[in-house]
């Protein structure tokens, strides 16, 4: 057991990322089902439907599963309040400051996790008092740090720095980058690209479907003027590349994007006009699942590759 | 032994990059005379530079060592006639066709080894016949891909692509990013940044002592409209960002960057209107150290990470 398997009381330290539109109540009692953490993703969910999904999901699982909560939501009071009614055991907080929630949602006795892209983010989520931080790289899908760290040197530049435990994300989607996260030193993952391909994702099918066809290369950091967020290539994501190469400003690339875009790519399938939020290791997802499955190849690859240690291409 | 070890002849499949105005002689042939493989940066020598650089490697060395082409570079047929005569055992080629050079190479007894940034690149070296590719992630210090991929990414997606060994770069400075780097898949890691901070590189006092200053967020990679490189934020980095933010184009930044920045910057010391290129990796480095010693930690400390992954923290 390490500590982010103690600290959440789940048998695998795998964590399946809060995504907007795409975890709901069915895809993280699948996963929490089967051993790894669950997040509900309620930055796309109306205050009655958090509701609605929490209450959902504590019958379909008896096992820990969390809420992700980006501190940025408008109805913040009532998410939270929600939670705590509710009796949520654990909350993903992210894109804000976690000085706002940390020591409320402690005082219910929920565990609380902040997702930081930097060093300096990390350190400040500790001082806040979190129970541990989530390190996302760049190669993430979605919402992203200004910095551009990647994983790869975000994960031990984190570790390095703070005492509270340390989730790796970014580019995290088969056993081998999960060997590589622990390896620099995180304690658990947060995977969100592959649990969007599965049959339990609230995603459409059409963009799984354009998930699973992705290659590599096919993503790109966009609207980095407005809040940088990394998207699959379509008619919309190529009309901002072109808005900022002509150095567009945040009104402007805030106007192209308008309102409704990412329900309407990934929730309701316009894979030209929506915006399309995925990882860079879409590029190698090949298949849509069930998230059981998903759990089962990433412990059992997990497994097998760390007694594979003792193999030549390894010891030298 | 795997197979980077087997094609090189060497002791630890630890390559040091061969960088402009950092990778001398010195760098190299201190790096394979402790079993990893030195690379002699060719991209910043005129051709009678780099003769006498072969030979004072030769004369402190009698263990395999490599020369890195840039395959834009504008005197290369004389570079190449140099490598040839002089009998340099491996060829690094970088930034350009794979295919121009390999089999020339190839037909004296040379190991070719391509650096790529895509799975649709290293599929073309490995068609163009080379032994062996670099798969070089965002991270990277210096030139860099336009696919922005990262090494986490990266590694994997090209390991099952190629037949021919993967060795990965961009992000890798610690043992903990070593053991990662086999982990996705890679059979041998090549290291920029770290080896810029040694004793025996020729870079300027003052870059190395900045190197070792450098925190997590000090590089971006910058000059995208002309070719993407990573560098250390500076006065001059600054301008040329200030200048991307107004959607400047090729011609312009190539006007702001004019001649001789990155000797400027690296090999004389202009720390504020020189070119600083280095790696993300930068943030972790905390010394200037003998080549020998970086080497010695490397494998000691990835021997250590493997036999301890028996840990309960890598246990589950």
């Amino acid at each position: 057991m390490n500590r982010i398997q103690n600290l959440f009381g789940i048998a695998y330290p795998i964590v399946q990322a809060g995504m907007i539109w795409c975890s709901g109540w069915e895809l993280a009692s699948a996963v929490s089902n089967t051993g790894g953490l669950g997040i509900i993703g309620a930055g796309s969910m109306y205050p009655e439907v958090l509701r609605d999904q929490i209450i959902k999901c504590k019958a379909a699982t008896a096992k820990p599963f969390a809420v992700n909560v980006p501190l940025l939501y408008p109805s913040i009071e009532e998410h939270m309040a929600t939670i705590i009614e509710l009796g949520v055991p654990i909350v993903f907080t992210s894109a804000g400051n976690p000085r706002a929630w940390t020591a409320h949602l402690k005082s219910h006795g929920i565990r609380v996790v902040h997702v930081v892209s930097s060093v300096k983010f990390a350190l400040k989520a500790q001082a806040a008092g979190v129970d541990a931080v989530v390190a996302e790289g760049f190669e993430a899908g979605g919402h992203n740090g200004r910095e551009e760290t990647t994983t790869m040197c975000l994960v031990p530049a984190v570790s390095d720095a703070l005492d509270v435990p340390v989730i790796a994300a970014g580019g995290i989607g088969d056993a081998r980058s999960v060997l590589a996260a622990f390896a620099l030193g995180a304690e658990g993952v947060q995977i969100g690209s592959r649990f969007v391909a599965t049959i339990e994702s609230s995603a459409h099918q059409a963009f799984k479907e354009r998930v699973v066809a992705a290659n590599e290369g096919d993503t790109a950091l966009r609207l980095k003027p407005l809040t940088p967020v990394r998207l699959l290539d379509n008619a919309f994501a190529q009309k901002v590349a072109a808005a900022e190469a002509e150095g567009a400003d945040s009104e402007t690339l805030s106007e192209l994007l308008g309102r409704g875009r990412a329900k309407r790519g990934m929730f309701e399938g316009d894979l030209e006009e929506g915006e399309l939020e995925i990882g860079q290791v879409s590029g190698q997802i090949d298949a849509i699942q069930p998230a059981a499955r998903v759990v089962e190849e990433l412990v059992n690859g997990y497994r097998s590759l760390t007694k594979g240690m003792s193999d030549p291409k390894f010891q030298w």
